[in-house]
């Protein structure tokens, strides 16, 4: 068993098809010199053949994940028409007569070692897309074997050591069962696309997996606990049939309540709503019955791509969702990059610490300019459709003030341009850093919602990067103290009258809702997967009961005590932790 | 102006100073083979000389540091009697007849290439280390002018790159005024020396400096602000001139009232204690006044070493602290690495967010025999004084009582062998992570005493690394959130009846002097230097308006409020906060 991250849920049983590197075998002799013209024939028509592969590409994935991610192929196009680039390999084939190929993987290492003697992220990223497209040309020129997958085989599960946007967009999930990677993380492009097309996937296995695997070995892939069974008893495969069929069943059974609301036995309705990144997410959504978007992440319009998206481009998005979700509630998140999101082309500081460093609002009250781009684009949008607008990891009265200062700037330039814009629109907050939790009275009267960001809040309460394996034991969202938090701030809320929501992952997880209802919480933000589980549990849930059980949780000194009362796993706490998390694993 | 880091607070005025690198200029032509006795006279000349050299340094520092710091030295004396450099130098003399300097230089390249490949952290601080002696030897070789500083000249400001431990030791501080490096950080040992030594060091200046100052030119060296000033106006010399002869003046005003009680003005006593990373700082601790040592950092025995301390090499150093206390109560806190802290020969992994990682008590715990080690020692030192251990990093009872286990294991052991020690040494923890403040009120009834970290407190409240500069002015003590969760400590204590301490650099805050006053902690632990000026301004408060000053704090809904009310500088608010963390800063 290989221990990685769970990134798509779900469970695969299979035979494994491990992806081979691309590694060239080049030819050696010199050409004829009456051969010359023949070399630059094929590299013409190599050049040709990468193109449309690559429109072919753009066109599937534009379809996969929206139009707003397809800009790497435009890069990539751009790279077969620069004439520095060709001019190079040019001239190696007809100074030096070698072979087009050799004269390609020439220029390749040439442009690639220069880029990357530039410090400069930028320059490195376009080295990477040079030997992308480049060895993508290489490839036609020696009739290398596609990197595709087998399409006339049974279906399988994919080992890579890494998966590049390009090659998921050749997946066919008819045949590809489920998807193991050594790189990756549950943030990428890469994790993005198997959750919207429903392939498990586990990313950073250890690697000796490469070696290990062979294709044609049996496999399971768990996205839900993020393991790879290799070589698994029969006893074992017997178990994963057992809990693949009865997902499924449970996944038919669910669909029957999609349009029964959300209400306790004992009358009091809650609004479930869900957590997207992209346009793609949202038809899940919908057809969960979401309520609206209690999140919507931004950050993904910004990532994967050259530059900054334009107002215009952003525009387009916000509408798009606002208008798909016909009045239900949208709230959208301001720009949360830096931590452990960065930008190719909007240089970050190196930092010890990202996790406690330059990120979010702080990237925002400082780069206004680049703030202002996307509030106008948000107010732009909330002409069509139910728009809020919602900043990340708020420490102090003074960053909301100074966020608001900046949108009514926004406001203003509107109006000045007689653009349309829903001039009441709704302002709240992330709750997420202790500090705003202590203050949660003060800023509750400054904006008009709260959303509980339990992740960061749980790892600033306890000072546990959850991303760390060594420490992930100290992870514990059934902290004692931080069920007082959560406390804390759903009160100051409600005394203060505003919307209060949680949109973490504990807002999916099916234990922590007791907590919610019994603190009365409005609304739960989540990963479309779990609307239907959650609603299921809270149809069966009284909310006096659950204030019962929170009044004991409240006199728990440790997390062990919180767990026996949650019914949260003892005997195998991190599983269990991985479990509830995989529940609610962001799409 | 450039700012750096104040490492060790005072003015300095006077000229630069600029310590040239190491640089060699090396015969080129081949020696006769007539000349090779001569040559190898000189090598074993040279390393004698090198040796003696060593041994100096070596005593000289033990005097200013103690004997626990000079074990590098040890590690230099061994490479120049390790066969397989010498081999290496005598066979590139012998075959290739080459100078001695020469040979010694091309074996310096080849092991510190060599190390280097490998990639392991210890052997690059052995590759390190070679490289450190191997110049010497060079320099004694070339007859090259040492780098030893000036004696003959009037007083001078030092800059230089970065200071090794063996520069510091020749320093004399009658001759370098104050030092200014590019390199280092507050926890070197370097800045550990200069304060110790008394001389204001700022380090991390940028590197520009070493362009703009030549040796001569006319500097000011602000160890308090970090910041060093280049050709200073004459106005701004008067400037600092007079307030470097003010604080003269103000320190020998404040011997006075060495002796006296720390008792406000309405007779309430508070204790003002010492926080000291090596035993040569008691000193200035006890000729202070103080009341004991509120926080001794042991994390300092187990730097700049090739190997773990042994429990002997503890015990005597803790022996040594808890006798010259006298039965004044020390707290010795158990090892503290990880983080910023880094052991070389103890690898840690590397990690995303070090402050948010693999560090202080969760080691411990993860590292048995190591805590082990440190608590039988500490123990065997409770016999001698009035000892008390401290826990860092502290986030729930589960780690209190699993580091208490290991306690019980150790004293069973120390019956066992019919060793001493305290049995009812008392046991504390510092509450420095948001969910330790959360549930203070639990762990108050798991511990004796609580002893407050303001400065990861802080860190963790806000997610504001300190040390990054992008966003040193969201570092903020003074904020709402902080003062709620300092009260929220304090009276947790209270109510249980234990002992309430403040160990962070708030403690030795004069601004925030009122805020202790009014919530009755019992220990104020800080730098020695600041005892008297805090023990100054506590004689002439009011613990009642005090009281009455934080009830008005706790209305405040910004810091800017706070600071207005305690009369924090409200025009330079990053400088005021340098200012006030330069009082405090850790000795």
């Amino acid at each position: 068993m290989i221990q990685g991250i769970g990134a798509s849920s779900g469970i695969a049983i299979g035979k494994a098809f491990v992806l081979p590197n691309w590694e060239w075998d080049l030819p050696e002799q010199k050409i004829d010199v009456a051969d010359l013209a023949r070399e630059f024939d094929r590299l013409y028509e190599g050049i040709r053949t990468s193109k449309v592969e690559i429109e072919q590409m753009k066109d599937e994935l534009r379809e996969v994940v929206g139009p707003e991610e397809t800009s790497i192929f435009d890069a990539h196009l751009a790279i077969l028409d620069d004439p520095v680039f060709m001019n190079e390999i040019q001239g190696i084939i007809q100074r030096q007569y070698k072979a087009a190929e050799v004269a390609v993987k020439e220029a390749i290492d040439h442009f690639v070692t220069m880029f990357d003697l530039l410090d400069d992220e930028y320059m490195k990223e376009r080295a990477l897309d040079i030997k992308d497209v480049g060895n993508r040309l290489l490839k036609h020129l020696l009739g290398a074997p596609e990197i595709t997958l087998p399409s006339d085989t049974q279906p399988f599960l994919l080992i890579a050591r890494e998966l590049s946007p390009s090659q998921l967009a050749h997946l066919n999930p008819n045949h590809v069962l489920g998807i193991a990677t050594l790189a990756g993380s549950t943030t990428s492009h890469s994790s993005i696309m198997a959750r919207a097309l429903g392939v498990p996937l586990v990313v950073g296995i250890e690697s000796k997996l490469e070696e290990t695997i062979q294709t044609g070995d049996l496999l399971i892939i768990d996205g839900d606990l993020g393991v790879v069974h290799m070589h698994p008893e029969e006893s074992l495969v017997d178990h994963y049939t057992g809990k693949q069929l009865r997902q499924r069943e449970k996944k038919q059974q669910l669909k029957q309540i999609v349009s029964v609301k959300p209400v306790t036995q004992d009358g009091k309705e809650f609004e479930l709503s869900a957590n997207i990144s992209s346009l793609k997410e949202l038809d899940v959504a919908l057809s969960s019955g979401t309520n609206g978007v209690g999140l919507f992440r931004t950050e993904f319009l910004y990532m994967d791509r050259n530059r900054l998206p334009k107002e215009e481009e952003q525009f387009e998005v916000y509408r798009s969702v606002a208008e798909k979700l016909d009045h239900k509630p949208l709230i959208i998140r301001t720009l949360d990059i830096g931590g452990d999101k960065q930008l190719d082309y909007f240089e970050l500081p190196e930092e010890s610490n990202p996790f406690l460093g330059y990120r979010a609002i702080r990237i925002c009250l400082d780069k206004k300019d680049l703030f202002k781009t996307q509030l106008r684009a948000i107010l732009r949008a909330s002409h069509y459709g139910n728009v809020k607008i919602m900043y990340p990891l708020i420490s102090s009265v003074e960053e909301v003030r100074a966020a608001n200062a900046l949108l009514e700037e926004c406001k203003s330039e509107l109006k000045a341009e007689d653009i349309r814009f829903a001039e009441n629109i709704e302002v709240g907050i992330m709750i997420e850093l202790p500090a705003a939790v202590l203050i949660a009275d003060i800023l509750a009267e400054e904006v008009d919602f709260f959303s509980i960001g339990t992740n960061d809040l749980v790892q600033f309460t306890l000072a546990v990067d959850r991303m760390n394996e060594q420490i992930s034991h100290l992870y514990e969202p059934y902290h004692p103290a931080v069920l007082r938090m959560l406390k804390l701030t759903i009160e100051a809320a409600k005394r203060s009258g505003i919307h209060v929501g949680v949109c973490g992952e504990m807002a999916g997880d099916l234990h922590a809702l007791p907590i919610w209802l019994a603190l009365d919480v409005d609304e739960l933000s989540m990963s479309a997967h779990a609307i239907l589980p959650v609603k299921e549990r809270l149809l069966s849930l009284k909310q006096e009961e659950c204030r019962a059980l929170f009044d004991e949780l409240l006199r728990c000194r440790t997390s062990a005590e919180i767990h026996e009362l949650l019914d949260v796993s003892q005997d195998a706490p991190i599983a269990a932790a991985r479990e509830r998390a995989a529940v609610s694993k962001p799409l």
